[in-house]
């Protein structure tokens, strides 16, 4: 067949599908025609050297898809790296190889090593279609993935990426396993360990479906979108950084199947523990902190969960010669009292500052996750850590990190800020923090760096009729009024019961 | 919050999203600012009386989504019922109650009538994602499903949609499992099988990858798209007919589980078992016949997968109080002359007529079906079937359900043939049934009707240098072109070796 029947002039779409390549075409173009191909097709688009897998949706009528032409979602055009006009040549894939592997687990076999380098290089090459991976992960869920299995697809993870070599020395580094809401130990942990004088390359995501991540609440305060020469210039001054691992491409897959493993929300221990490990990993890490609030609404729900996470942990670090170990936390309340980007991180500069109105439930977590830290690599961390913090040592640590990355930032003050008190009295028996999040989110985090909630009430609290419960900070009016009409609305967020 | 926060003004998109439910906003939308929504979020949308649920697309530039609108996926505005400029409100939708019941199948654990009653109620709503609905498939996928569960998913199939009560008597019905080219046998049966006075209320799909279904094929002699009005008119006037299911809402879940299991490609003797039966079951078939054609490039491949599956059936059909019966067959080559619908449109009047030229395995194919059928209701299935076959009563009756169906119609010819003839001579030692498949394709079939593929020669016949080995039929001279062009490239659909 001569070629010209399979081209098709491109476009960018301008449709952002959540990272999968996404063909749009005309039911009445020739190739949608001649090739047969239905709506959720996998099609093959091929320009010059580059290659994609696309699934086809058809357009039915409209007039922005011009005949002959073929649109691109946001993800398949920067793939292809084209330009308007450009001509695709377009074809019926063959089925990836790594779709074999995934039956043979989905029937019950086992992922060896080859197994899980093809599903992981097929993943980042967007050859495997979101039903494909969606597969996947649920031939993982559970329990279903047994120790070399996870050692495999975690090695799989780490390689299919960048990798950060940092030469000789312990390389610090700590996650904590399903965060709370305000629970940003993280700068405060890199200051106080880079201060005494170990190395912490701390990479951190941005928010997903919270009112902030690390890297937006970094971000406040310094540049974070670091490429590794400059995240290794820092390190290098300054012993730390706190930088946006988003554009390092540390273990790409995980990013891919996180997108899926999300909205279907299953647990998966070795997916859990390949996720984390291999960003580890890829990063250069050697000794590692996991940071595990358990409580009835934490991601670890029960001792029994956390024991076999912890042992599925342990032997996966093992193999990749790494150092991990467990710092178990309450998992049952917010930490802090901000809420979203700059309210949290004026909490994290008030803890660094030994600011008399620094939240003490933020500064203990912190202290005992940096002890546990450094009690990897030297004698009587707690107590070491503390005495860095306290002495300022950890507040001048952090101001260089800053520096080294761009300069600080004071975070800034919402121009709105409007309280909402307490309509009866009574003590507090419950804080609901999906509501607290989705206010926060309404006035405008993380999008609005200073927008969000500052709480002025903990749980336990015993409050007075019309004394503040928490304030919402906005940037714009439009934004506080509707962040306040939905805190009005149905239940409260504060539940205040009579004091017994 | 008052509800103009979250009102979108709705358009159509044009897009044919394969049946899910997809909304276009504009990423700078107050909405999506507000409710932190994301690329394949969840969303929620309500018109009046009428609530879908459709995953998010953000549109993140052009000019053919106007501020503050929200587009709608053809799947989605068709559930909806709305006209453009509609108002909708959007929101985060709750998860639907059968994720859990998926959840607990994925970890192991089993499917009750009431998870499989909530799972196939929250598909049909399109309240499950397609994530979701790949995680279902492939939690049952191999040998996952036990008898119980497979029973209690085809009972909740069968009541989600409309059912057929036709009163007294059996209801005969027969189903094809994994279909061969050119297997038409079902016009042919329903005939031979309602010439001796059965009921057999055949239902039939259209082509969705095959040059031809059956709905395809009977459609070049009568109409096949009835209500389920006229379809009783015409059965209780003749006695049987052969539409297209498609508009009679039979087991809607299963069109909908099929959209995901088709490019997953799992196996589940489970699922496979309920779509079946629970269709039949729908229509109100009591005495189903199933043709199981084993063969290496058959849906069924070995004598081991046959046993359990025709295991499974049986009991399924007990469950449901159907006497059911398998008919194996040979599945190694495709069967008749013609590809494509008014072709093989042809090939079954010329078995109805005993032409001299009708082709011989067809007929027997058909003889054999009809006779197991009968087989079930009456003695001497075979003979009587051959009888009536030969007697012309099943012809006379073919063209008394085509006049009830709304007048029978001649197949037509294409305007357009050429011969493909053999570059050597020798013996055909192989057909490529997917060449000749994307052959027919090329011509046009099955969108135009008399298109498609002739085949002159057999598996094992001997030809001459020259001597046609397959004709192209096609409506343009572009597609025959296309067709021709296509055949002559790469390796040949016949391959022709020499006697030996």
């Amino acid at each position: 067949m001569t070629e010209n029947h399979n081209s098709l002039t491109l476009m960018p779409a301008q449709i952002d599908t959540f990272r999968q390549p996404v063909v749009f075409m005309r039911e009445d173009c020739h190739v949608c025609q001649s090739e047969g191909f239905g709506t959720h097709a996998r099609i093959e688009i091929e320009v010059a050297d580059k290659k994609i897998i696309a699934t086809l949706n058809v357009v039915t009528g409209g007039e922005w898809l011009p005949p002959e032409t073929a649109a691109l979602s946001d993800a398949a055009w920067e793939a292809l790296a084209v330009k308007t006009g450009d001509v695709g040549r377009v074809s019926h894939p063959e089925p990836p190889a790594s779709t074999s592997a995934i039956r043979t687990k989905v029937y019950g076999g086992r992922l060896d090593e080859a197994a899980c380098r093809t599903i992981i290089s097929d993943t980042i090459q967007r050859r495997l279609s979101d039903l494909d991976l969606a597969a996947f992960v649920t031939s993982c869920a559970g329990d279903r993935m047994d120790e070399a299995e996870t050692i495999a697809l975690t090695l799989a993870m780490r390689d299919a990426g960048a990798q950060i070599d940092w030469g000789k020395g312990p390389v610090l580094d700590k996650h904590c396993v399903g965060g709370l809401p305000g629970n940003r130990t993280t700068p405060i942990v890199v200051a106080i360990v880079a201060a005494a004088g170990h190395l912490i390359p701390k990479t951190s995501s941005r928010a997903i479906t919270s009112p902030a991540g690390t890297a937006d609440t970094m971000e406040v305060m310094a540049p974070v979108a670091l490429d590794q020469t400059a995240m290794r210039r820092v390190v290098g001054a300054v012993g730390g950084c706190i930088v946006w691992g988003g554009g390092l491409d540390l273990s790409p897959a995980d990013d891919m199947l996180i997108r899926i493993e999300r909205p279907l929300d299953f647990d998966s221990e070795g997916q859990m523990v390949a996720s984390i490990l291999s960003k580890k990993a890829a990063a250069g890490s050697s000794h590692v902190l996991i940071d595990m609030p358990i409580g009835p609404t934490a991601k670890v729900r029960t001792e029994a969960a956390a024991k076999a996470l912890v042992d599925r942990l342990q032997a996966v670090a093992a193999a990749l010669g790494q150092t991990l170990s467990i710092h178990r936390s309450d998992g049952s309340s917010p930490v802090g009292r901000g809420i979203g980007p700059a309210l949290e991180a004026l909490d994290v500069l008030a803890v660094l500052r030994r600011s008399p109105e620094a939240p003490v439930d933020l500064r203990e977590r912190a202290l005992d996750v940096a002890g546990a830290l450094l009690d990897l690599v030297e004698p009587n961390g707690r107590k070491r850590a503390w005495e860095l913090l306290d002495g300022g040592r950890a507040e001048a640590k952090f101001m260089a990190i800053c520096a080294a990355q761009g300069g600080f930032t004071e975070p800034g003050e919402a121009p709105k800020v409007q309280p909402v008190n307490a309509d009866r009295a009574g003590r507090i028996t419950a804080i609901d923090n999906r509501r607290i999040a989705k206010i926060a989110k309404l006035a405008g985090a993380p999008g609005r760096k200073t927008s969000g909630v500052l709480l002025h009430a903990r749980l336990g609290d015993t409050v007075d009729i019309g004394q503040p419960l928490f304030e919402v900070h906005a940037e714009t009016r439009g934004e506080l009024d509707w962040a306040l009409d939905y805190a009005a609305s149905g239940e409260s967020a504060f539940r205040v019961e009579d004091a017994p």
